[in-house]
């Protein structure tokens, strides 16, 4: 992956721009007006960031509610996407269009263009989307402004995605809670509006907890304490995924928010506390009495 | 291409937002406070839209310069751009970081973010960019404003890219001006901004001049006259062209900009007058004697 790195390096030599954020956040955060724009872009591939026989309806959701994810984490209202699709059958193409239908609807996200591209015969297709947003808070929460002795929280669940990406693999059906919770992830947006006033840093749990962790310290300079008795695992997740604990710190995909805040403060959403933002070498973790440096913590880098 | 078309029809159903201008337009329209927000994402797949041996600097240079096209073509003043890159070997994303750099210096636009993703070997890579821009005149021209006796207009050279093309497929060198109008399209970004304030309905020349005065006029519920002698072409490509007229009014990737206006209103930058709107079924383009049906023009489809 260090080529990828190279590349990004490359990239953020030319995104010096303040609102790229120098390319270290989950999303670009642009003044216009009175108002602060929060973009995004991520695409999806098939066979690489969904399973090859993914259905049509749960790619295009997976496609929305990751970027939406994206605007959560800034504590972002949305304003709209535009999609990238490369048409596939017609079939899986109206299937898609469906899927779309169902999570623009369900956020109550309007569709606003995009393209289409007809890529030749067995090429991996690429979906792409970019979310717009309008920040609620000022300033935008961003992954580096923990302070040491802030309270480290997760608003959701950790490894619901792993458990039904288990069953998945066991041939288990589509329609559980944690099926649903690995194809069609929960954007938190009403979470992160609520969060975005009073963290002082946040992020989504995307690439693994450990390795999300590790960029929020890094970016703040500090190292993060984790206590793991004290993650939100789901009894029906912790029942699939037993002997496999340390698995689901180093999975993504199961878009819940990571955010540092004042110890005296108390979320108004749900939420665990899992640890300390503390002095130390920036980027480390400990993890109850281990100490993890960030190369050697694994989780979906990208 | 018919699948195509039903797909977008399905994307259409969803775009009910005002923004969205029903998918018919270049961009996406959002008011946003006292901002009026410019959004647009096109995709290029290597094979596809730019020849396989493509320079990773042309490229770049394309991705960027056809998004900031649809910008132009809305008189907007770019905010800045996102883009999704899949990975290729080193040295080619280095020089298409290279290609990226110059077209955000030579435009002033800065990077905002993106993502990149690394593709099975041997996939087609796909390139994709959201441009962001800031309206400059209220209303924002669209395609389907022009009225019955509006003149029909074009700012910039219609055939260049195509003898650009010419050119390099006979195996020529890639330094000339009209290969450089092929590989290196110029956004006509402060020509865009000039015009819209008086452009009853703009868009840019992206797929063929009939094709997209096709569209222009039937956005606008009128036919489009023509004067085949009126439209500007260079004596460069010209020279190339020989005998190949017809064809170059067929051909995409110039990125001139077609707008039409009042007949009483000098386009305050160069641009040649090739016709007039009128009244007729709604699509249709009159070219000197002859009525081409849309469904008969040809063109770059997408």
């Amino acid at each position: 992956m260090s080529a990828e790195f190279a590349f990004i390096d490359r990239l953020r030599a030319l995104a010096t721009h303040p609102a790229a954020r120098a390319l270290d956040d989950d999303a670009a955060v642009l003044k216009l007006g009175g108002e602060t724009l929060i973009l995004t872009h991520d695409s999806i591939a098939e066979g690489v960031h969904v399973r090859i026989d993914t259905d049509a309806v749960d790619v295009a959701w997976k496609l929305i509610a990751t970027n939406l994810s994206d605007l959560a984490a800034k504590g972002a209202e949305p304003l709209g996407v535009l999609t990238s699709h490369a048409l596939g059958d017609d079939a899986w193409d109206a299937a898609f269009a469906e899927g779309l239908r169902a999570v623009l609807d369900r956020y109550d996200v309007p569709l606003l263009g995009g393209d289409t591209i007809r890529l030749p015969e067995g090429a991996t297709r690429v979906f792409g989307c970019t979310a717009i947003g309008r920040a609620t808070s000022d300033p935008v929460p961003a992954r580096s402004g923990a302070r040491d002795g802030d309270a480290l929280w997760v608003a959701g669940s950790i490894g619901d995605a792993l458990a039904g990406f288990t069953l998945l693999e066991a041939g288990g059906a589509d329609d559980g809670p944690l099926t649903a919770a690995y194809l069609r992830p929960r954007p938190l947006l009403a979470e992160g509006q609520a969060l975005a006033p009073l963290a002082s840093a946040m992020m989504d749990v995307s690439d693994g907890l450990l390795i999300d962790a590790a960029r929020l310290a890094k970016a703040s300079g500090l190292a993060a304490a984790i206590d793991t008795a004290t993650i939100p695992v789901s009894d029906a997740a912790r029942a699939v995924l037993r002997g496999r604990e340390d698995e689901l710190l180093r999975w993504g995909d199961d878009y819940a928010l990571l955010f540092a805040a004042p110890v005296e403060c108390e979320p108004p959403v749900p939420a665990a506390r899992i640890g300390t933002m503390v002095d130390g070498q920036p980027g480390t973790v400990r993890l109850d009495d281990a100490v993890l440096n960030p190369d050697a913590i694994g989780g979906y880098r990208h």
